[in-house]
Protein backbone atom coordinates (compact mmCIF):
# COMPACT_ATOMS: atom_id res chain seq x y z
CA UNK A 1 0.00 0.00 0.00
CA UNK A 2 1.94 3.17 -0.54
CA UNK A 3 1.82 6.18 1.18
CA UNK A 4 -1.37 7.66 -0.72
CA UNK A 5 -3.45 5.44 0.25
CA UNK A 6 -3.44 5.46 3.71
CA UNK A 7 -6.23 5.73 5.72
CA UNK A 8 -6.60 9.37 7.70
CA UNK A 9 -6.42 6.95 11.30
CA UNK A 10 -7.43 3.75 10.54
CA UNK A 11 -9.38 1.43 8.38
CA UNK A 12 -10.93 -2.08 7.83
CA UNK A 13 -7.66 -3.31 6.66
CA UNK A 14 -5.26 -1.45 9.12
CA UNK A 15 -2.31 -4.23 10.50
CA UNK A 16 -2.15 -3.77 14.94
CA UNK A 17 0.88 -3.54 17.18
CA UNK A 18 0.07 -3.24 20.86
CA UNK A 19 2.40 -1.85 24.00
CA UNK A 20 1.06 -4.07 26.95
CA UNK A 21 1.88 -2.76 30.05
CA UNK A 22 -0.32 -1.67 32.96
CA UNK A 23 -0.29 1.67 33.70
CA UNK A 24 0.13 2.38 30.13
CA UNK A 25 -1.28 5.93 29.56
CA UNK A 26 2.69 7.28 29.56
CA UNK A 27 4.05 5.13 26.83
CA UNK A 28 5.57 6.72 23.81
CA UNK A 29 5.74 3.30 21.47
CA UNK A 30 2.17 4.40 20.18
CA UNK A 31 2.63 7.52 18.84
CA UNK A 32 6.62 7.25 17.69
CA UNK A 33 6.12 3.90 16.04
CA UNK A 34 2.59 4.89 14.21
CA UNK A 35 4.48 7.61 12.38
CA UNK A 36 7.02 4.86 11.50
CA UNK A 37 4.40 2.59 10.04
CA UNK A 38 2.82 5.06 8.17
CA UNK A 39 6.14 6.62 7.22
CA UNK A 40 7.42 3.91 5.70
CA UNK A 41 3.61 3.07 3.57
CA UNK A 42 2.20 0.72 6.02
CA UNK A 43 -1.61 0.46 7.13
CA UNK A 44 -0.37 -0.02 10.60
CA UNK A 45 -1.17 1.62 14.14
CA UNK A 46 0.39 0.53 17.11
CA UNK A 47 -2.03 0.47 20.25
CA UNK A 48 -1.81 0.79 23.98
CA UNK A 49 -3.35 -2.10 26.01
CA UNK A 50 -3.53 -1.29 29.50
CA UNK A 51 -3.44 -5.09 31.28
CA UNK A 52 -4.43 -5.76 34.74
CA UNK A 53 -1.58 -8.26 36.10
CA UNK A 54 -3.91 -10.30 37.18
CA UNK A 55 -5.13 -11.09 33.37
CA UNK A 56 -1.72 -11.10 31.82
CA UNK A 57 -1.48 -14.46 30.71
CA UNK A 58 -4.97 -15.15 29.68
CA UNK A 59 -5.21 -11.43 27.94
CA UNK A 60 -1.83 -12.34 25.86
CA UNK A 61 -3.26 -15.64 24.96
CA UNK A 62 -6.05 -14.37 23.21
CA UNK A 63 -4.36 -11.48 21.85
CA UNK A 64 -1.87 -13.91 20.22
CA UNK A 65 -4.72 -15.27 18.18
CA UNK A 66 -6.45 -12.17 16.91
CA UNK A 67 -5.62 -12.33 13.38
CA UNK A 68 -4.70 -8.70 12.49
CA UNK A 69 -2.39 -8.51 15.68
CA UNK A 70 1.18 -8.89 13.53
CA UNK A 71 3.10 -8.20 17.26
CA UNK A 72 3.51 -7.03 20.57
CA UNK A 73 6.01 -4.36 22.54
CA UNK A 74 5.95 -5.59 26.24
CA UNK A 75 6.67 -2.54 28.97
CA UNK A 76 6.60 -2.82 32.67
CA UNK A 77 5.20 -4.76 34.76
CA UNK A 78 5.49 -7.84 32.20
CA UNK A 79 8.60 -8.30 30.28
CA UNK A 80 9.81 -11.39 32.22
CA UNK A 81 6.47 -12.52 32.49
CA UNK A 82 5.71 -12.72 28.40
CA UNK A 83 9.26 -14.89 28.00
CA UNK A 84 6.62 -17.88 27.74
CA UNK A 85 4.40 -16.56 25.17
CA UNK A 86 7.30 -16.61 22.50
CA UNK A 87 8.48 -19.36 20.51
CA UNK A 88 11.86 -18.27 19.45
CA UNK A 89 13.79 -16.40 21.91
CA UNK A 90 16.74 -14.65 20.08
CA UNK A 91 19.74 -14.47 22.23
CA UNK A 92 20.02 -11.24 24.00
CA UNK A 93 16.52 -11.61 24.88
CA UNK A 94 17.72 -15.06 26.35
CA UNK A 95 20.18 -13.73 28.30
CA UNK A 96 18.29 -11.34 29.76
CA UNK A 97 15.20 -13.89 30.35
CA UNK A 98 13.19 -11.28 29.20
CA UNK A 99 11.18 -9.94 26.26
CA UNK A 100 10.17 -6.01 24.96
CA UNK A 101 9.09 -6.89 21.53
CA UNK A 102 7.64 -9.65 19.51
CA UNK A 103 6.50 -10.52 16.19
CA UNK A 104 4.04 -12.93 14.47
CA UNK A 105 6.43 -14.58 11.63
CA UNK A 106 5.19 -16.25 8.32
CA UNK A 107 5.07 -19.35 9.81
CA UNK A 108 2.69 -18.21 12.37
CA UNK A 109 5.24 -18.93 14.98
CA UNK A 110 6.07 -15.97 17.71
CA UNK A 111 10.12 -14.45 17.91
CA UNK A 112 11.14 -12.33 20.82
CA UNK A 113 13.99 -10.15 21.55
CA UNK A 114 15.17 -7.49 24.06
CA UNK A 115 16.17 -4.43 23.05
CA UNK A 116 16.05 -1.95 26.46
CA UNK A 117 20.08 -2.91 26.98
CA UNK A 118 21.31 -2.52 23.48
CA UNK A 119 18.81 1.25 23.07
CA UNK A 120 20.51 2.58 26.45
CA UNK A 121 23.92 1.63 25.51
CA UNK A 122 23.05 2.94 21.68
CA UNK A 123 21.72 6.35 23.43
CA UNK A 124 24.26 6.64 25.74
CA UNK A 125 27.28 6.23 23.41
CA UNK A 126 25.81 8.28 20.87
CA UNK A 127 25.71 10.88 23.62
CA UNK A 128 29.74 10.27 23.60
CA UNK A 129 29.47 8.85 26.93
CA UNK A 130 32.24 6.01 27.73
CA UNK A 131 30.88 2.41 29.00
CA UNK A 132 33.98 0.44 27.85
CA UNK A 133 35.98 -0.04 31.24
CA UNK A 134 32.82 1.61 33.60
CA UNK A 135 31.53 1.10 36.89
CA UNK A 136 28.15 0.66 37.03
CA UNK A 137 25.30 1.16 39.89
CA UNK A 138 22.00 -0.35 39.05
CA UNK A 139 18.72 -0.47 40.95
CA UNK A 140 16.27 -2.67 40.18
CA UNK A 141 16.60 -5.99 38.40
CA UNK A 142 13.40 -6.42 36.89
CA UNK A 143 13.37 -7.08 32.75
CA UNK A 144 14.48 -3.52 32.10
CA UNK A 145 17.25 -3.72 34.83
CA UNK A 146 18.03 -7.17 33.34
CA UNK A 147 18.16 -6.03 29.83
CA UNK A 148 20.37 -3.14 30.77
CA UNK A 149 23.03 -5.02 33.03
CA UNK A 150 23.37 -7.08 30.47
CA UNK A 151 23.74 -5.00 27.84
CA UNK A 152 26.35 -2.88 29.54
CA UNK A 153 28.48 -6.22 30.37
CA UNK A 154 28.12 -6.70 26.48
CA UNK A 155 29.29 -3.19 26.29
CA UNK A 156 32.48 -4.17 28.03
CA UNK A 157 31.68 -2.59 31.87
CA UNK A 158 34.04 -3.09 34.78
CA UNK A 159 31.63 -3.76 36.85
CA UNK A 160 27.83 -3.61 37.66
CA UNK A 161 26.78 -3.54 41.00
CA UNK A 162 23.33 -4.79 41.36
CA UNK A 163 20.37 -3.66 44.43
CA UNK A 164 17.10 -4.78 44.08
CA UNK A 165 14.80 -4.83 47.21
CA UNK A 166 14.61 -8.75 46.28
CA UNK A 167 17.88 -9.57 46.83
CA UNK A 168 17.83 -13.42 45.36
CA UNK A 169 16.64 -11.63 41.69
CA UNK A 170 20.12 -9.33 42.24
CA UNK A 171 22.14 -12.23 42.94
CA UNK A 172 20.68 -15.00 40.17
CA UNK A 173 21.12 -11.71 37.57
CA UNK A 174 25.03 -11.78 38.78
CA UNK A 175 25.42 -15.18 38.30
CA UNK A 176 23.82 -14.84 34.96
CA UNK A 177 26.28 -11.91 33.75
CA UNK A 178 29.45 -13.74 35.19
CA UNK A 179 27.95 -16.98 33.09
CA UNK A 180 27.93 -14.86 30.14
CA UNK A 181 30.94 -12.22 30.57
CA UNK A 182 33.46 -13.06 32.84
CA UNK A 183 35.16 -9.95 32.29
CA UNK A 184 32.63 -7.86 33.81
CA UNK A 185 32.91 -7.78 37.75
CA UNK A 186 28.56 -8.30 38.53
CA UNK A 187 27.80 -8.51 42.09
CA UNK A 188 24.93 -8.00 44.39
CA UNK A 189 25.00 -5.35 46.32
CA UNK A 190 23.86 -2.45 48.33
CA UNK A 191 22.65 0.80 46.79
CA UNK A 192 26.02 2.85 47.48
CA UNK A 193 26.58 5.01 44.50
CA UNK A 194 30.25 5.70 45.71
CA UNK A 195 32.86 5.29 42.85
CA UNK A 196 29.87 4.78 40.28
CA UNK A 197 30.54 6.31 36.67
CA UNK A 198 27.24 5.27 36.40
CA UNK A 199 23.75 5.22 38.57
CA UNK A 200 20.90 3.78 36.78
CA UNK A 201 17.62 3.32 38.31
CA UNK A 202 15.47 0.69 36.22
CA UNK A 203 12.93 0.63 39.14
CA UNK A 204 9.20 1.90 37.85
CA UNK A 205 9.79 4.01 41.51
CA UNK A 206 9.26 7.83 40.35
CA UNK A 207 6.04 7.00 37.92
CA UNK A 208 3.27 7.22 40.24
CA UNK A 209 2.54 10.91 41.83
CA UNK A 210 3.90 10.69 45.24
CA UNK A 211 6.84 8.99 44.39
CA UNK A 212 10.18 9.75 45.54
CA UNK A 213 13.94 8.20 45.11
CA UNK A 214 13.60 4.84 44.60
CA UNK A 215 16.52 3.98 47.28
CA UNK A 216 17.90 6.71 49.67
CA UNK A 217 21.53 7.50 47.71
CA UNK A 218 22.83 10.53 49.51
CA UNK A 219 24.68 12.91 47.93
CA UNK A 220 25.90 11.69 44.16
CA UNK A 221 29.81 12.95 42.85
CA UNK A 222 28.82 15.26 40.27
CA UNK A 223 31.04 12.61 37.83
CA UNK A 224 28.63 10.41 37.86
CA UNK A 225 26.05 10.19 35.40
CA UNK A 226 22.71 9.27 36.41
CA UNK A 227 20.41 7.33 34.35
CA UNK A 228 16.36 6.75 34.54
CA UNK A 229 14.63 4.40 32.68
CA UNK A 230 11.26 6.28 33.19
CA UNK A 231 9.61 8.28 30.93
CA UNK A 232 7.27 10.37 32.80
CA UNK A 233 7.21 12.87 35.27
CA UNK A 234 10.34 14.94 33.84
CA UNK A 235 12.35 15.11 35.43
CA UNK A 236 11.86 11.81 37.56
CA UNK A 237 12.53 12.08 41.56
CA UNK A 238 15.81 10.68 41.06
CA UNK A 239 17.03 12.34 38.42
CA UNK A 240 15.83 15.86 39.87
CA UNK A 241 18.20 14.50 42.97
CA UNK A 242 20.75 13.77 40.82
CA UNK A 243 20.92 17.12 39.02
CA UNK A 244 21.15 19.03 42.20
CA UNK A 245 24.21 16.67 42.86
CA UNK A 246 25.50 18.69 39.62
CA UNK A 247 25.07 15.30 38.01
CA UNK A 248 24.90 14.66 34.35
CA UNK A 249 21.68 13.22 33.23
CA UNK A 250 19.50 10.92 31.11
CA UNK A 251 15.99 10.33 31.07
CA UNK A 252 14.49 7.19 29.91
CA UNK A 253 13.80 8.92 26.33
CA UNK A 254 17.34 7.47 25.78
CA UNK A 255 16.46 4.23 26.17
CA UNK A 256 13.44 4.81 24.16
CA UNK A 257 14.63 6.51 21.62
CA UNK A 258 17.94 4.34 21.38
CA UNK A 259 16.12 0.89 20.18
CA UNK A 260 13.13 2.32 18.17
CA UNK A 261 14.70 1.89 14.59
CA UNK A 262 15.82 -1.76 15.63
CA UNK A 263 12.42 -2.15 17.05
CA UNK A 264 10.85 -1.32 13.60
CA UNK A 265 13.60 -3.44 11.67
CA UNK A 266 12.76 -6.60 13.72
CA UNK A 267 8.65 -5.64 13.36
CA UNK A 268 9.71 -6.21 9.48
CA UNK A 269 11.15 -9.41 10.00
CA UNK A 270 14.96 -8.20 9.97
CA UNK A 271 16.92 -9.66 13.26
CA UNK B 1 -8.72 16.96 26.20
CA UNK B 2 -9.11 19.70 23.50
CA UNK B 3 -9.29 18.85 19.75
CA UNK B 4 -5.99 20.72 19.24
CA UNK B 5 -4.25 18.27 22.02
CA UNK B 6 -5.45 15.07 20.30
CA UNK B 7 -2.17 13.39 18.89
CA UNK B 8 -1.35 12.67 15.12
CA UNK B 9 -2.50 9.18 15.22
CA UNK B 10 -2.55 7.38 18.66
CA UNK B 11 -0.94 7.88 21.96
CA UNK B 12 -0.35 6.06 25.37
CA UNK B 13 -3.82 7.71 26.84
CA UNK B 14 -5.83 7.31 23.93
CA UNK B 15 -9.17 5.56 24.68
CA UNK B 16 -9.52 2.12 22.41
CA UNK B 17 -13.41 0.96 20.55
CA UNK B 18 -12.93 -2.90 18.59
CA UNK B 19 -14.84 -4.11 16.00
CA UNK B 20 -15.46 -7.91 16.58
CA UNK B 21 -15.19 -9.60 13.28
CA UNK B 22 -14.47 -11.92 10.70
CA UNK B 23 -13.29 -11.45 8.04
CA UNK B 24 -12.82 -7.84 9.27
CA UNK B 25 -10.90 -5.95 6.32
CA UNK B 26 -14.11 -4.51 4.68
CA UNK B 27 -16.10 -2.78 7.71
CA UNK B 28 -16.37 0.97 7.91
CA UNK B 29 -16.82 1.14 11.04
CA UNK B 30 -12.59 2.10 12.51
CA UNK B 31 -12.85 4.56 9.64
CA UNK B 32 -16.06 6.23 10.51
CA UNK B 33 -16.14 5.97 14.20
CA UNK B 34 -12.93 6.54 14.95
CA UNK B 35 -13.00 10.00 12.76
CA UNK B 36 -16.64 11.10 14.80
CA UNK B 37 -14.55 10.33 17.84
CA UNK B 38 -11.65 12.81 16.63
CA UNK B 39 -14.31 15.60 15.18
CA UNK B 40 -15.97 15.69 18.53
CA UNK B 41 -12.31 16.39 20.24
CA UNK B 42 -11.70 12.78 21.84
CA UNK B 43 -8.42 10.97 21.64
CA UNK B 44 -9.88 7.19 21.21
CA UNK B 45 -10.06 5.47 18.17
CA UNK B 46 -11.89 2.10 16.85
CA UNK B 47 -9.34 -0.40 15.88
CA UNK B 48 -10.66 -4.07 13.40
CA UNK B 49 -9.59 -7.09 15.02
CA UNK B 50 -10.00 -10.43 13.16
CA UNK B 51 -11.16 -13.37 15.65
CA UNK B 52 -11.08 -16.50 14.48
CA UNK B 53 -15.25 -17.75 15.19
CA UNK B 54 -13.10 -20.83 17.56
CA UNK B 55 -11.59 -18.51 19.58
CA UNK B 56 -14.16 -15.86 20.16
CA UNK B 57 -15.31 -16.52 23.59
CA UNK B 58 -12.10 -16.50 25.29
CA UNK B 59 -11.04 -13.05 23.43
CA UNK B 60 -13.95 -11.22 24.35
CA UNK B 61 -13.74 -12.57 27.95
CA UNK B 62 -10.05 -10.90 27.76
CA UNK B 63 -10.47 -8.14 25.88
CA UNK B 64 -13.63 -6.44 28.53
CA UNK B 65 -10.77 -6.63 30.89
CA UNK B 66 -8.46 -4.59 28.95
CA UNK B 67 -8.78 -1.23 30.96
CA UNK B 68 -8.60 0.95 27.71
CA UNK B 69 -11.13 -0.43 26.08
CA UNK B 70 -14.25 1.59 26.34
CA UNK B 71 -16.63 0.24 23.66
CA UNK B 72 -16.94 -2.47 21.38
CA UNK B 73 -18.77 -2.91 17.88
CA UNK B 74 -19.79 -6.43 16.41
CA UNK B 75 -20.38 -7.83 13.04
CA UNK B 76 -20.24 -10.93 11.36
CA UNK B 77 -20.51 -13.76 12.68
CA UNK B 78 -20.61 -12.77 16.13
CA UNK B 79 -23.99 -10.00 16.66
CA UNK B 80 -25.84 -13.50 18.49
CA UNK B 81 -23.05 -15.13 20.18
CA UNK B 82 -21.73 -11.41 22.01
CA UNK B 83 -25.15 -11.33 23.92
CA UNK B 84 -23.88 -13.50 27.32
CA UNK B 85 -21.07 -10.88 27.56
CA UNK B 86 -23.44 -8.14 27.94
CA UNK B 87 -24.77 -7.02 32.02
CA UNK B 88 -27.53 -4.99 30.80
CA UNK B 89 -29.60 -5.82 27.39
CA UNK B 90 -31.18 -3.52 25.88
CA UNK B 91 -35.02 -3.81 24.45
CA UNK B 92 -33.99 -4.04 20.88
CA UNK B 93 -30.93 -6.36 21.40
CA UNK B 94 -33.78 -8.56 23.54
CA UNK B 95 -35.86 -8.66 20.93
CA UNK B 96 -33.66 -9.50 18.28
CA UNK B 97 -31.26 -11.60 20.63
CA UNK B 98 -28.30 -10.44 19.53
CA UNK B 99 -25.95 -6.91 19.93
CA UNK B 100 -23.81 -5.14 17.51
CA UNK B 101 -22.72 -2.66 20.02
CA UNK B 102 -21.76 -3.30 23.94
CA UNK B 103 -20.04 -0.27 26.20
CA UNK B 104 -18.30 -0.37 29.60
CA UNK B 105 -20.25 1.71 31.34
CA UNK B 106 -18.95 4.28 34.77
CA UNK B 107 -19.69 1.20 37.40
CA UNK B 108 -18.03 -1.30 35.03
CA UNK B 109 -20.98 -3.08 33.89
CA UNK B 110 -21.70 -3.42 30.07
CA UNK B 111 -24.80 -2.29 28.23
CA UNK B 112 -25.12 -3.83 24.82
CA UNK B 113 -27.99 -2.89 21.93
CA UNK B 114 -28.70 -3.77 18.40
CA UNK B 115 -28.87 -1.02 15.86
CA UNK B 116 -28.65 -2.71 12.82
CA UNK B 117 -32.67 -3.06 12.05
CA UNK B 118 -32.91 0.50 13.11
CA UNK B 119 -30.15 2.21 10.85
CA UNK B 120 -31.97 0.57 7.77
CA UNK B 121 -35.07 1.49 8.56
CA UNK B 122 -33.89 5.17 9.09
CA UNK B 123 -32.09 5.00 5.54
CA UNK B 124 -34.53 3.50 3.68
CA UNK B 125 -37.62 6.05 5.18
CA UNK B 126 -34.96 9.17 4.38
CA UNK B 127 -34.22 7.86 0.86
CA UNK B 128 -38.51 7.71 0.92
CA UNK B 129 -39.40 4.24 1.39
CA UNK B 130 -42.89 3.46 2.72
CA UNK B 131 -42.25 1.07 5.04
CA UNK B 132 -45.39 0.87 7.01
CA UNK B 133 -47.97 -1.71 5.46
CA UNK B 134 -45.27 -2.91 3.20
CA UNK B 135 -44.72 -6.48 2.47
CA UNK B 136 -41.21 -8.07 2.82
CA UNK B 137 -38.71 -11.14 2.08
CA UNK B 138 -35.83 -11.18 4.50
CA UNK B 139 -32.96 -13.78 3.00
CA UNK B 140 -30.91 -15.22 6.08
CA UNK B 141 -32.37 -14.56 9.91
CA UNK B 142 -28.72 -14.41 11.87
CA UNK B 143 -27.77 -11.50 13.97
CA UNK B 144 -28.12 -8.99 11.06
CA UNK B 145 -30.96 -10.54 9.71
CA UNK B 146 -33.07 -10.39 12.85
CA UNK B 147 -32.58 -6.88 13.60
CA UNK B 148 -33.66 -6.29 10.53
CA UNK B 149 -36.81 -8.24 10.97
CA UNK B 150 -37.64 -6.77 14.20
CA UNK B 151 -37.19 -3.39 13.03
CA UNK B 152 -39.42 -3.85 10.00
CA UNK B 153 -41.79 -4.99 12.33
CA UNK B 154 -41.34 -2.04 14.46
CA UNK B 155 -41.78 0.12 11.63
CA UNK B 156 -45.18 -1.54 10.60
CA UNK B 157 -44.48 -3.69 8.03
CA UNK B 158 -47.84 -5.91 6.87
CA UNK B 159 -45.58 -9.61 6.52
CA UNK B 160 -42.64 -10.39 6.64
CA UNK B 161 -41.39 -13.74 4.73
CA UNK B 162 -38.06 -15.39 6.60
CA UNK B 163 -36.28 -17.51 4.61
CA UNK B 164 -33.00 -18.92 6.51
CA UNK B 165 -31.06 -22.44 5.08
CA UNK B 166 -31.87 -23.04 8.83
CA UNK B 167 -35.61 -23.51 8.83
CA UNK B 168 -35.66 -24.03 12.44
CA UNK B 169 -34.28 -20.32 12.91
CA UNK B 170 -36.57 -19.04 10.57
CA UNK B 171 -39.19 -20.51 12.48
CA UNK B 172 -37.99 -19.14 15.94
CA UNK B 173 -37.84 -15.84 14.77
CA UNK B 174 -41.30 -15.85 13.05
CA UNK B 175 -42.83 -16.86 16.71
CA UNK B 176 -40.55 -13.76 18.06
CA UNK B 177 -41.91 -11.03 16.18
CA UNK B 178 -45.36 -12.51 16.34
CA UNK B 179 -44.76 -12.43 20.25
CA UNK B 180 -43.71 -8.60 20.06
CA UNK B 181 -45.45 -7.49 16.93
CA UNK B 182 -48.80 -8.98 16.56
CA UNK B 183 -49.76 -6.95 13.70
CA UNK B 184 -47.16 -8.25 11.37
CA UNK B 185 -47.69 -11.49 9.60
CA UNK B 186 -43.74 -13.31 10.16
CA UNK B 187 -43.75 -16.20 8.85
CA UNK B 188 -40.66 -18.63 7.93
CA UNK B 189 -41.00 -19.27 4.37
CA UNK B 190 -39.46 -20.38 0.82
CA UNK B 191 -37.38 -17.72 -0.84
CA UNK B 192 -40.45 -16.43 -3.31
CA UNK B 193 -40.14 -12.99 -3.99
CA UNK B 194 -43.78 -13.01 -5.68
CA UNK B 195 -45.75 -10.25 -3.98
CA UNK B 196 -42.80 -8.34 -2.11
CA UNK B 197 -41.94 -4.64 -1.85
CA UNK B 198 -39.10 -5.60 -0.16
CA UNK B 199 -36.18 -8.27 -1.02
CA UNK B 200 -33.36 -7.83 1.96
CA UNK B 201 -30.33 -10.04 1.76
CA UNK B 202 -28.80 -10.36 5.19
CA UNK B 203 -26.63 -13.47 4.63
CA UNK B 204 -23.08 -12.56 4.36
CA UNK B 205 -23.12 -14.66 0.27
CA UNK B 206 -22.22 -12.12 -1.74
CA UNK B 207 -18.54 -10.95 0.69
CA UNK B 208 -16.16 -13.84 -0.41
CA UNK B 209 -14.98 -13.88 -4.16
CA UNK B 210 -16.98 -16.24 -5.98
CA UNK B 211 -19.89 -15.52 -4.05
CA UNK B 212 -22.87 -15.21 -6.26
CA UNK B 213 -26.41 -14.92 -5.56
CA UNK B 214 -27.76 -16.09 -1.48
CA UNK B 215 -30.44 -18.11 -2.95
CA UNK B 216 -31.82 -18.10 -6.47
CA UNK B 217 -34.46 -15.76 -6.64
CA UNK B 218 -35.60 -15.93 -10.19
CA UNK B 219 -36.53 -12.46 -12.36
CA UNK B 220 -37.41 -9.83 -9.70
CA UNK B 221 -40.56 -7.42 -10.10
CA UNK B 222 -39.12 -3.85 -11.42
CA UNK B 223 -41.29 -2.12 -8.19
CA UNK B 224 -39.90 -4.35 -5.55
CA UNK B 225 -36.96 -2.72 -3.39
CA UNK B 226 -33.83 -4.68 -3.33
CA UNK B 227 -31.82 -3.96 -0.02
CA UNK B 228 -28.35 -5.80 0.66
CA UNK B 229 -26.87 -5.82 4.58
CA UNK B 230 -23.28 -6.36 2.57
CA UNK B 231 -20.62 -3.32 2.08
CA UNK B 232 -18.29 -4.70 -0.30
CA UNK B 233 -17.97 -5.97 -3.31
CA UNK B 234 -20.29 -2.85 -4.63
CA UNK B 235 -22.36 -4.00 -5.86
CA UNK B 236 -23.27 -7.46 -4.36
CA UNK B 237 -23.96 -10.12 -6.88
CA UNK B 238 -27.84 -9.80 -5.31
CA UNK B 239 -27.71 -6.25 -6.24
CA UNK B 240 -26.36 -6.55 -9.79
CA UNK B 241 -29.10 -9.16 -10.39
CA UNK B 242 -31.59 -6.95 -9.17
CA UNK B 243 -30.13 -4.15 -10.89
CA UNK B 244 -30.76 -5.93 -14.12
CA UNK B 245 -34.16 -6.22 -13.18
CA UNK B 246 -34.60 -2.95 -13.39
CA UNK B 247 -35.13 -2.65 -9.10
CA UNK B 248 -34.08 0.24 -7.33
CA UNK B 249 -31.44 -1.09 -4.59
CA UNK B 250 -29.89 -0.49 -1.45
CA UNK B 251 -26.28 -1.67 0.00
CA UNK B 252 -24.69 -2.06 3.07
CA UNK B 253 -24.22 1.34 3.35
CA UNK B 254 -27.80 2.11 4.77
CA UNK B 255 -27.67 0.10 7.69
CA UNK B 256 -24.10 1.32 8.45
CA UNK B 257 -24.71 4.99 8.03
CA UNK B 258 -28.19 5.18 9.32
CA UNK B 259 -27.09 4.12 12.77
CA UNK B 260 -23.42 5.89 13.11
CA UNK B 261 -24.84 8.88 15.10
CA UNK B 262 -26.87 6.84 17.32
CA UNK B 263 -23.98 4.27 17.87
CA UNK B 264 -21.73 7.16 18.85
CA UNK B 265 -24.47 8.21 21.14
CA UNK B 266 -24.78 4.84 22.65
CA UNK B 267 -20.80 4.96 23.21
CA UNK B 268 -21.05 8.29 25.05
CA UNK B 269 -23.49 6.89 27.31
CA UNK B 270 -26.82 8.19 25.90
CA UNK B 271 -29.49 5.34 25.07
Amino acid sequence: MTAAALPALVNGATRLYAIIGHPIAQVGSPAEMSARFRASGRNALMVPLDVEPSEFERTVAALKAIRNFDGFSVTIPFKARMLPFVDRVLPMAARVGAVNAMRRDGDGRWTGDMFDGRGLVRSLTAAGHRLRGCRALLIGTGGAGSAVAVALADAGAASIGLYDIDSEKAAALAQRIARHYPDCKAVAAEPDPAGADLVINATPIGMAPGDGMPVPLGRLDPKTLAVDVILKPEPTPFLRHAAACGCRTADGRAMFEGQLDEVIAFFAGNG
